[in-house]
């Protein structure tokens, strides 16, 4: 990679108002310096942050979780996945707290696969990926206002259908290729 | 993968409420019914979408791009993109602008790679994805608040860089791993 020097393209915060705050999402607007120092407005979405998982047996099955997601009006096939309570909270305890709520299943094994900014255009949204191993299957308990069912199918299987189009969850696609590239690294 | 009946986990959208209206984003509060019957209320934040490309010459090296992303506060590196004009633009068509305008690149070849939902908790922002090929050097045009800088490295250390964390924007893992799939699939 060519060294890179960023000091021509760096914008200045200068301040934030809240201009909408949800239980969900609060929505800020943002007084910037371009680095022509032309002044400018952006909107940012804050949203808390997740934990997201891919629970790996050792057949080799993963277990995916379809959800309605209202945003988009429709039932989505994702990898188990939930809110962290707090930005403080530990990102580790909260994927395991969301994979035996939405699942029933505890890990021994644990992976971090990688920390991804869902969509940083407008939304500070971070999404912790972790692939989770040696499971043990105990009871889902769903939030109240949650509700899923779960599939099972094998990695690649699930691998193929982000290629197709068939998963199209960012996160989820994510996590499912960099857990394949992950378990072919230990090769 | 097992047959799924859906009936017991779709919730009913009754209406939506405008509670923000911004530039870049819209945010809309809906009243649903779950599939228990209970009422909850789901925040959607409205994006018209937008399509995002991996460029790769013919020595197998890809365009990136520097940019600086107010909501996350830090320069990030990423695939060229950009938002669509409107919900009912062409999104082929939206690719080859925002990819002349960020890189100045022109593509004989284009291969559609995905469409991927970037956050379907709290978004309908859709992105569509493609992989750029026999590539003509232009003049980049970027928008007037835009700045960039373009990095070109091999399309094997982008996706080694998705793997350590190095590049953390999802639309950009997605597309870059299913670019190598794409490209492995040729073989």
């Amino acid at each position: 990679m060519n060294a890179v020097n960023d000091s021509s393209i760096i914008e200045t915060i200068l301040d934030e108002e809240r201009v909408f705050e949800g239980h969900l999402v609060k929505v800020g607007k943002m007084n910037v310096t371009l680095p022509n120092g032309e002044k400018a407005i952006r909107e940012v979405v804050r949203h808390v942050g997740a934990s997201a998982i891919v629970p790996l047996d050792t057949d080799g099955q993963v277990t995916l979780v379809r959800q309605f997601r209202a945003a988009v009006n429709r039932v989505v096939l994702e990898i188990p996945a939930g809110k962290l309570d707090s930005k403080a909270e530990d990102r580790l305890l909260a994927a395991r707290r969301e994979l035996r709520e939405e699942t029933g299943l505890e890990a021994d094994t644990w992976t971090h696969l990688s920390d991804i900014i869902t969509t940083p255009g407008f939304t500070d949204e971070l999404i912790s990926l972790y692939l989770a191993e040696d499971l043990r299957q105990g009871e889902a308990q769903p939030d109240d206002d949650e509700f899923l069912n779960l599939v099972k199918m094998p990695l690649s299987q699930a691998v193929t259908m982000c290629q197709t189009g068939q998963i199209d969850d960012a996160k989820s696609i994510c996590a499912l290729l960099l857990a394949q590239k992950a378990l072919d690294g230990r090769k």
